[in-house]
């Protein structure tokens, strides 16, 4: 009998925590706000981190892996990071535990206690900065091109599978130059990078911009954003990239002899993306029967199922899909066979629509007689019946199909959900129906924080390639420079 | 100037410290202990990284990821495991920071404590097998095959870069069976793997064997290795692959149903290797002037140099060194064509030296004229001018040369330096030439830890390819069952 599982529209939210365990991509672990990514979600996970390992090679950074701990002290060296992330952070203090004397475990070994505590990592600009002041002496060391793939903690008390875990998985970008315009310029470019990878891989349209003040990274002179919606109405940050100034190298004391023999202190950037990603891949696209994932990050990409009653069939079945198997492997296509006589067709097909494969093939004694097969693409659900010659062909034209008209979907309800309001009170009532708010803004925190006090909207950005257009703050009436967007978020 | 460097035979600790640093591989950080891989360095554990997960894939493997922390009480649940660990552990008891009273910066927040304190990951059994329990119910749920990619953290009181290391990167295989039998074919599978990722890529030969029971990983019910040999004649252990019995399964309360209904203990494996093996690769090919590495982990293989004076000359050797990049790239070669003019091609020869490009290819106006190239082996430092023409495939099989050449070097070198020896005095007086003494044994521990004691030497492994061979202890004269390996280790 089939388990009843909650609709979108029933209660989106538990819709979202039911579908990551059912296609066993996440659980909660024992460990407080720590989760286990299970072998489907990783592989998944493999695959964005492939893709997007390619395209930082490729704009000329390098891997590194700077240490999981940071001295205490170093956090306090920039004013404003301390701030951002002294509060939530996981401190060692000890290195030893040693048996209890009353025999019912281990305890801690009070002697041996840290000197100084250290920090397990929440973000890495201040240990890496302090390694960077040894590697830079002249701007022939500059520019610095590096990235981590790393986790990092961060203490969160409400914790969501992907959207928000105390450790979670990323990559950090750390980069060093020599001048604020190449430093800018690196800002920007991983930002288009991030935003390629979110429409081109994930096939979520994003819409790049601008944080806010308030909403800055800790330590940076700016923030720039690729934000993305949900199909509840709800935005997600995608991915930051920031400008940091001067303000690491300053604070760790990084400066460099200019081909005029003049000491400068180094530029900054940093930029990350996390397993964050996996919740919005999730919530972008898939609906009340399972995941549907883009075919570009699907693991399995094609999966085959055998309908039969005798060993005869199966075996004449089998025989035909093991041709494909070849075909599907030379076009680098991901195929799977399921010849598992232990589970029925019936179920392998909920099975595989739960976890999002995007095309499934299946054939029964029937279609082999008349040298057909059934084709059926997850994301609209069609069903085919095609014949067997060409197949390969024939789905590796329907995946690239796949891929666009998912996008295409969310580009679409995206641009249906962002609605331009011109009063507090239409602002108040868009915000009903989810979606982003278009609206002018006066450029004060002050109002920025007032209205989310009052309506749990915030800034997600400033669009950065928004026509300059003059008018009047939603809220306060004064001068404005032009639009941003407002919305709840994750 | 030229900087005098340490040789191996002054002091070769000290060669291999140097090295390290003067490859730009690693360097230690200001956090105790641990270190930073730095691009070229973590370019070679990519490689190392990539190869070893598509072996795991192919044995059916697949990877996931479990959380950074244990909950203290989890160590003391296997007893012999918790005695391994518990001793050199990072102990995070708070997960917040408040700033200080007077100002001084940031100290731990005291209400912040946390009831149960956690372990930062010496080794992930315990947390895994906490979540098989839920995973398995019927041995349909058997075989569980994963790995994963990680971080761990081992207190060290002594630490070498890549040898021993607080916080070290590693992959650690923990898979679950339904039969002891199936557990260990699993055991011996990845040993296998290890040994031909040894072989066949680090060029590195190694004696697949068994560890004493004094030797055994905590936890485990037996533990086999690849034991390999250093040019200092000292051994390394560079893979482990355990059997671990019903233990943690038994620690966790994890059982299965057969096939028969009736509930059993699940059986387990792990297996890991480490950037350890980062040291290994340094340690077993390189010689005065820098790094030598096998070419399928090298992260560029072939480097080219030009020689000039004029602009015109640089641009006809610059179009030369173009058409090869292609040809390369076809090949699957890694290329680089180092053009930068600020540097002289005398600087440029030391520093691929230095870092053990295995092929460098070098053009000057009279090659040009003449239609020639001259192409260095970084292994033999040989020298040829060749034609220019046909190059490319004359270097990729050069490349398979010096692979196969760099390991039988290191085999011939690994053979002569094992000694069979038949009495005490024989044994110590071998020991003085470093290598792998093979020598009876009583099977006591208490035998080995006085070997131990006078003379530093342990025993590496116990072979699992050697023939039967009954004879007398060689320190106590007792009957033994067949030779050791011993031998002083990293």
């Amino acid at each position: 009998m089939a388990v009843k599982h909650t609709k979108r529209t029933e209660d989106y939210s538990k819709w979202y925590n039911e579908l990551v365990q059912r296609a066993d991509l996440a659980e909660h672990s024992d460990v407080r706000g720590c989760m286990v990514i299970k072998p489907y979600g990783f592989a998944i996970w493999e695959k964005m981190k492939d893709v997007l390992d390619e395209m930082f090679k490729e704009t000329g950074h390098s891997n590194a892996y700077f240490p999981l701990f940071i001295p205490k002290s170093y956090l306090s060296k920039e004013a404003s990071h301390v701030e951002g992330f002294a509060k939530e952070c996981a401190v060692v203090t000890h290195y030893r535990l040693k048996n209890a004397e009353d025999g019912s475990g281990v305890v801690v070994d009070p002697t041996a206690k840290l000197e100084e505590e250290l920090i397990v990592r929440p973000t890495s600009e201040t240990i890496i900065w302090n390694s960077y002041r040894n590697w830079i002496q002249s701007y022939r060391d500059l520019p610095i091109l590096i990235n981590q793939w790393a986790n990092v903690v961060r203490w969160e008390m409400r914790t969501r599978l992907f959207l928000r875990t105390t450790e979670f998985l990323w990559q950090e970008g750390h980069t060093a130059h020599a001048t604020a315009t190449e430093a800018r310029e690196e800002t920007s470019q991983m930002l288009n990078v991030y935003a390629k990878f979110a429409e081109e891989y994930m096939a979520m349209p994003v819409v790049k911009g601008r944080k806010t003040e308030s909403e800055r990274f800790a330590g940076a002179e700016d923030t720039l954003c690729i934000e993305s919606l949900m199909q509840d109405g709800k935005a997600l940050q995608a991915g930051t990239s920031h400008f940091l100034g001067q303000n690491f190298a300053k604070a760790f004391d990084v400066k460099f002899a200019d081909k005029e023999g003049k000491l400068e202190h180094v530029w900054a950037t940093s930029w990350g993306v996390s397993t964050r990603l996996m919740g919005a891949l999730i919530m972008c696209h898939s609906d009340d029967e399972g995941l549907v994932l883009p075919p570009r990050l699907a693991p399995i990409q094609v999966v085959a199922i055998p309908i039969y009653r005798s060993e005869e069939e199966f075996i004449a079945i089998s025989e035909c899909f093991d041709k494909l198997k070849k075909e599907f492997k030379d076009k680098g296509i991901s195929f799977k066979y399921d010849d598992d006589d232990n589970r029925r067709p019936g179920w392998k097909f909920s099975e595989y629509e739960t976890k999002g494969v995007p095309v499934r093939l299946a054939m029964g004694p029937r279609d082999l007689a008349n040298g057909k097969i059934e084709v059926a693409r997850r994301d609209t659900k069609e069903k085919e019946i095609l014949n067997f010659e060409g197949i390969v062909s024939y789905v590796e034209e329907l995946l690239s199909e796949m891929q666009s008209g998912i996008f295409n979907n969310a580009l679409d309800f995206r641009n249906k959900s962002i609605v331009e309001v011109e009063s507090f009170d239409a602002f108040k009532e868009a915000l009903k129906n989810g979606g982003f708010i278009s609206a002018h803004w006066d450029g004060t925190s002050e109002t920025e924080n007032k209205i989310k006090e009052l309506t749990q909207a915030t800034i997600r950005c400033i669009p950065l390639d928004q026509k300059k257009e003059k008018g009047e703050c939603v809220y306060t009436g004064k001068p404005s420079e032009g639009r941003v967007l407002f919305a709840k978020a994750y």
